[in-house]
């Protein structure tokens, strides 16, 4: 997950010098972004501090970074016109500002802890470029992925282009392992994640550059984890909306699992939080290939200590 | 599903004479939207149009329905002084014109198909309640059962009591069957689910009049289909977003299911729409005790000719 975000004091006050998007686009800040939550929470990893939509903004879609609404894209694309009004960018060059980023993260952990690279995965940036932002029912992007399907599919292939060289890009800079982000995803039926989505994920996976662990994230999947794993990855992200002992036994014991706590439990009590990392642990049952992380990212209420306790929970809780 | 809603031009005809609360509490209204899409689309049920919080706004919540807002509760239940501080009613009672309307329907449809009663279940009940209205994360409903689990609890019971009243006196009305409708449940993680709510969910499934079929419908339920069982009810509903041959599977073939086609669905050509049906009534296989619906409520930008043309593919696809 994204680790630093509001609910840390320190990111509050970078972000009143910075707005959003600047800060992604300062590699100075950025790296100070992305350090933080290693120092402050003791977390056993770095994720690069950017957004999954920073590689698209060069293909002219006019994003924005509204006020507390998130991103704002102004120029959808919701059909075949659109799609070939959008630049041929060339990923490797459209952000060195991510890749600059990334080489001043590494040379400051000096291997105390690896650094993740990461991107969205096609179809969650497809929605944001289709929706135009945020969405709840995603009717846009369904229907022209129903009604449009050869335009679904080359905006899906184009994206897949783009993606493979930004991670690559981000690998080359130093990152260690790289985490897809389709956290949208859960809003499709199997059959539509299957025949629309699957084909272009595996693409993206496939053409990454061999050697470096794929975590392939999303939220909602309980009833797509087959299919998500069919698509690739080393790690397949699971929310809280399924059994982690269920889940590993389905996608089988050689593909490693990262999760799955709900992020609304670290606004409860400390002995409230433990008691349900330790069910979550429990449930991995010491099995190597489990990394423990919530389900998805840290909500802004959340009081920072709880995350600090909760992540010396599971130090102490692993070392039993 | 609610079947008559804002894609009708005869419910907004209606809409513009009667606030929807009015609406709600005038049975010759109430059942006049019900009869609706029985005409209109040629469904085969009615279901009765009722809101899921009628039987707890006399207990002094202060729900109002907000202009294109849904739901508001004036007065939402936090605490346990909140709790202590409601109305102590008698469900079979307090709701006279939803009976009112259920016989008059009865009366109306004489025999041509039957007519569903249905309630909310307690937790997405209970979720209005503590959130004062609809929710992203359920951040206080959470927060209530992990640090005051008693009162929780507490609440949960008092909403088993009025729901079980509530839905009997829907029985003894005329409903020929019932809906529970845990809409929001696919929030929790299958933990939180057994020990926060599957109790409450079978307390209120083993309370109702025996010999009239439950239908236990949720959302995002993947990862609690096996729960949702185990709570109780003969036929469990199936949103869009988990296979529907896996998940009968799972849940085995001595209950019936319902569902599961993306009500997004309906907003594609036609063409596409029957693909996607026909995919779904062969997972069923041909099984009896598949009851072909929506997996959650339709739009309001649905072409009310889709729903029509979707009701006569089932049953065009069906009779084969």
């Amino acid at each position: 997950m994204r680790q630093a975000g509001r609910f840390m004091a320190e990111y509050r006050a970078l972000r009143a010098r910075f707005g959003f998007l600047e800060l992604c686009k300062n590699p100075e800040a950025a790296a100070e972004v992305t350090l933080l939550p290693v120092e402050r929470l003791g977390v056993d990893a770095a994720i690069i501090f950017a957004d999954i939509l920073l590689p698209v903004e060069p293909m002219g879609v006019g994003l924005e970074f509204a006020k507390g609404e998130g991103p704002v894209i102004h120029r959808p694309v919701r059909g075949a016109a659109d799609l070939a009004g959008l630049a041929d960018v060339d990923p490797r060059e459209a952000t060195p500002f991510v890749f600059e980023a990334i080489q001043k993260v590494r040379t400051a952990l000096s291997e105390r802890v690896p650094l993740i690279g990461f991107a969205g995965a096609p179809f969650t940036v497809a929605s944001y470029l289709i929706e135009g932002g945020a969405s709840r029912e995603y009717l846009h992007t369904k229907r022209l992925m129903h009604d449009d399907p050869s335009t679904w599919h080359a905006l899906m292939e184009r994206l897949v282009k783009v993606t493979v060289g930004y991670v690559n890009g981000q690998i080359a800079a130093g990152a260690q392992a790289v985490q897809l982000f389709d956290s949208w995803v859960g809003t499709l039926s199997p059959a539509d994640y299957r025949e629309f989505v699957l084909p272009h994920t595996r693409a993206v996976v496939k053409g990454l550059t061999p050697g470096v662990p794929v975590i392939h994230f999303g939220t909602g999947t309980a009833g797509l984890l087959e299919l998500v794993r069919e698509a690739g990855g080393d790690v397949i992200g699971l929310d809280w909306r399924v059994d982690l002992g269920d889940a590993w036994k389905r996608l089988g014991y050689d593909v490693a699992v990262q999760g799955n706590l709900d992020p609304a439990l670290l606004l409860a009590k400390p002995a409230e939080i433990k008691r349900h990392v330790r069910a979550i642990l429990d449930r991995a049952a010491g099995r190597p290939g489990h990394i423990f992380n919530l389900g998805h990212g840290v909500l802004p209420e959340t009081p920072v200590e709880h995350v600090i306790a909760m992540v010396e929970m599971v130090h102490e809780l692993s070392r039993r």
